[in-house]
């Protein structure tokens, strides 16, 4: 690992990371291409330009088709992992996504994994071969693990992260290492060792966060299956400003031990680790290659709830009334923040494909938000209960400066240091608002008469207990992934779409549904009035010509632990619509 | 509800309130009977001289024997009801065990139910008829609720609580409500609004708390189920004392809304609810009861892992080396305080018995303890997080005395205003002794060569990948409740054998042995030399006179979310060693 003391400035300490991460691009073979200078807004189709054809024919596979090819030897682990090392460090240069790669460790692996093949003539595990990106603060050990914090930069991890070891174990490479925002606490991803990365699709939009580097390089393809983590949003939003399918799964699922962040031990609010992809398989392979492993017995903190293998027709089971259909609740707009035209569109035009082309299985509801900006002001007072004082003291060690999303998203949520009862009542207050929510989504029932109240008292615990009110129920509910698409750069200022969810804990599944089509299609709408200023600060953001080539990505949205429902739901949904479920 | 007011001293409202008990004993018909003066120290088998034979007879069937003769209608539920009303009167005037009878509600829900039965000609749920007694906390609609503070009496429930609901739609009955210790946190039961409860077994010794009270109401057999709560042993140790049965389930399992304490909203150490019983039957029964209605769709917290039906057949599956075993690590002694001989010899006695029966099934490993010391001091340091504020001022409120197990838990524990900063830190200390345990699980393994370290690094990932090491990895951990019987009045003061499993969130099932038999099967171990002050006192606390008639009980610990094969090994292990699974 590069040299860095305590007696460096910020600055020195952030050329000599750059200078690593480059070091680690000139390691790769054959040699990655130096980008043009002059660049499109779209930098999605450059790769092809430059990169052989073997490289962009591997690295633009499904990668349910790769793993297919790297557990019948189709493809040799060493060849996919050369292609997508080359591909990752062009998206690095391109967009600024990756804080080193790992070409000797992932060759080295690469090479064990082949010779294991040819030997036992059968793969190592689900993952066999299949080289997979991690977000910077997931621990690798003997590498830095700095958070996005200039400070904390020679920190280096004691041991692989609990993830890592499973999925190693599962038989998968790791070759790059992507970058994070300060304070980890953004939806854009900009530090001040790196600096910002950009969206591939259009370069002056963010690519999201704070799982941004992953985003990014997964929109280039550089990778095809990456980790990152989530407490408001960070999976979920990269994964749809760059079109990808993205998984925030439910807290307590998936091993959280190893990674590097400030506010560890908090637990009012529990960040996530999960999948990115470019495609929907990935991240089904990702999840069962994990949960197969019974992480429970690792990390006792989980649930041992086992993978539920399953089809489609687990949803579409015969209940009391006949065949089950699958109930889709669309909360298109939470109450709080109107979503963009495309946004809007999306569903839209989602919702009309279902209804038209399978009315038989699909049916289609209004699912109201209940009080969503209530459950911003809950979380917002949890997420920084210390009073941010630890992302104040990681900045200040170094004297880096305060990036202006971190300054804002200390104001947004007013940031102040709690007593344990405080922190006692604001949990009370999550947990009522949690159960307040469960009642109102047992409320939106399709086999209970007439318009339904969502007030405080919901539905009986009686009535519920009914088996027809049960088969009536909302499966998933499908809602934007954030007010717009990827917003300008600087811009990503409400969480609303995304943080509801981590309140709630519920698992969210992003998938893109196309890319902005411009002002014919997706025009102003004029003459509205704002219902406050978070409203008419998205309102106001909204051009036609600022979004060119954005991704329009949906969310959906399951009840807590039913991840393979909410799987099993959108394999459904896209093969109705006629939707690819890779990109 | 009896009247009360704020300018009413502390003594005066305790005496409405043993006034309104004594009114609700009053309106038994036909009347409790009054015990005599000269009672002995076991008064377990003063009801049979003093009640009917008919009310005996229905009050010491096994809890199965109830259901069944209930759900069928060869007994009433209005006869069931009205012979343990009058029996739980009496327990009540024997050891005080009793915060109010409901004779009017039960009769009415009886006889509601008995119509049910008559006309649908099937019982209205598996818990069809059956008399449930529960802990005074668990708020029930219009009904005090003060968790045994003066100060909260006149705190009236707004709903029942969750659990009450899915019982009552189970078809229970609730004919009880019992006593529980001055802030919760003793593991005996008294307070200031009715005294002290006792030990029917032995009325100098203590009926352990907190849920106290319906310990002693089922030793005295005045309810055959009950519900009690527990965040330190408060299930497990009065289970233990009166020789019941009693789970303790693993956190997120059972519904918690409606419940009335200091400290709602603390999440570090999850209080939980569960059952104790007369019969092993009685908690399965009520576990699956309320599981089976899916509670996580009312209370979100909760994990959705539906009750698995199954029987020892899974428990002794085949394993890739041949027939599975039950393979039963034992834990005889935790290293900080040495168990008194008659402990020891309970667990001593059951092992041979086990051992000689079925060789080819069970298997008996030593299960070293794991750092129970440093458990206590992460357990204790966050049991009281807010410096215990809120039970102070509960307890200044109305000027009531501060009870000495009151003021010596404060003590033990330190009860330390933390920052959330600290809280956070406490916490990673909890989850890395919690991971840490686990890995020490992992390495108890029948299947790994040698005898295994148990240090910090415990198993690696890899090791237990392995299909034949899951395989001999111990199921069950068979571990004394406590460090003795149940100690006489105000000694109970080491808790390390019940909360070492809260702070590991595993579940826990109590069960009696036998009854302590005097010095000559269970005489002082002479010349011993404790280990520490904790030691020390606990040795000297033993005199054989002293525990005469004393329940031994041991208590069996799965890992978390595992009640059901804890249950099913315990199933496996009474019928191995010809018990009885009913008291």
């Amino acid at each position: 690992m590069p040299l860095v003391t305590q007696q460096m400035s910020w600055q020195d300490i952030s050329a000599v990371m750059q200078k690593h991460r480059d070091e680690t691009y000139a390691a790769v073979e054959p040699a990655i291409p130096e980008p043009p200078k002059d660049l499109p807004l779209n930098v999605t189709g450059v790769p092809k330009q430059l990169l052989s054809e073997d490289v962009v024919s591997i690295t633009e596979s499904p990668t349910q088709t790769l793993i297919e090819s790297l557990a019948t030897g189709k493809l040799t682990s060493t060849a996919v992992t050369k292609a997508f090392l080359q591909r990752a460090g062009l998206a690095g240069k391109l967009v600024n996504c990756i804080t080193e790669l790992l070409p000797d460790r992932a060759l080295a692996r690469a090479q064990y994994l082949d010779a294991y093949l040819a030997e036992h003539k059968k793969p190592l595990g689900p993952l066999h071969g299949l080289p997979i990106s991690v977000k910077e603060m997931v621990g690798m050990k003997g590498l830095d693990l700095n958070a996005g914090f200039v400070a904390w930069v020679g920190r280096l991890a004691p041991d692989d992260a609990t993830i890592l070891k499973l999925l190693w174990h599962a038989g998968c490479v790791f070759h790059a290492r992507t970058t994070e925002p300060q304070s980890l606490m953004h939806l854009e991803t900009s530090n001040n060792l790196y600096g910002v990365t950009l969206n591939p699709h259009n370069t002056r939009l963010t690519s999201g966060g704070s799982s941004g580097g992953e985003g990014a390089l997964l929109g280039l393809r550089g990778s095809c299956l990456g980790i990152g983590t989530d407490i408001g949003g960070s999976i979920r939003n990269p994964a749809a400003n760059n079109g990808l399918f993205g998984l925030r799964p439910t807290s307590m699922r998936l091993p959280m031990a190893g990674l590097s962040a400030t506010m560890m031990g908090a637990e009012h609010i529990i960040p996530v680790i999960g999948p990115l992809s470019t495609s929907l398989a990935g991240v089904k392979t990702f999840m069962k290659a994990i949960i197969d492993q019974q992480p429970w017995l690792y990390e006792p903190s989980l649930v041992p709830l086992p993978w539920k293998d399953s089809t489609k027709a687990t949803l579409l089971r015969t209940g009391p009334n006949g065949r089950r259909k699958l109930r889709i609740g669309v909360l298109a707009d939470d109450g709080v923040v109107k979503p963009h035209p495309p946004i809007l569109r999306g569903i839209a035009t989602l919702v009309a494909a279902l209804a038209q082309n399978n009315p038989a299985d699909i049916e289609i509801v209004e699912f109201p938000p209940y009080k969503h900006a209530e459950a911003w002001r809950i979380l917002s007072a949890l997420y920084f209960a210390d009073g941010a004082a630890e992302e104040k003291a990681a900045i200040a060690a170094s004297g880096e400066p305060v990036r202006p999303l971190t300054e804002w998203i200390l104001e947004a949520t007013g940031a102040r240091e709690l007593s344990v009862a405080e922190l006692w009542k604001a949990t009370e207050a999550r947990d009522g608002y949690k159960a307040a929510y469960g009642r109102h989504w047992n409320s939106v029932n399709t086999a209970l008469p007439g318009p339904l109240d969502s007030d405080e008292e919901g539905v009986d615990v009686g009535a519920v207990q009914r088996e027809e009110v049960l088969d009536g129920m909302v499966d998933v509910i499908l809602t934007p992934t954030g007010p717009g698409c990827a917003p300008p750069l600087g811009c990503a200022k409400y969480w609303g779409y995304t943080s509801q969810w981590n309140l709630l804990d519920y698992p969210c599944l992003i998938f893109p549904t196309g890319l902005c089509a411009g002002a014919e299609e997706d025009g102003v709408e004029e003459g509205y009035t704002p219902r406050n200023e978070r409203d008419r600060f998205n309102y106001e953001l909204y051009k036609p010509e600022t979004y060119t080539d954005a991704p329009i990505s949906l969310q959906l949205v399951g009840r807590r632990w039913e991840e393979e429902k909410v799987i099993e739901a959108l394999e459904f949904m896209l093969e109705t619509a006629g939707m690819k479920s890779s990109v």
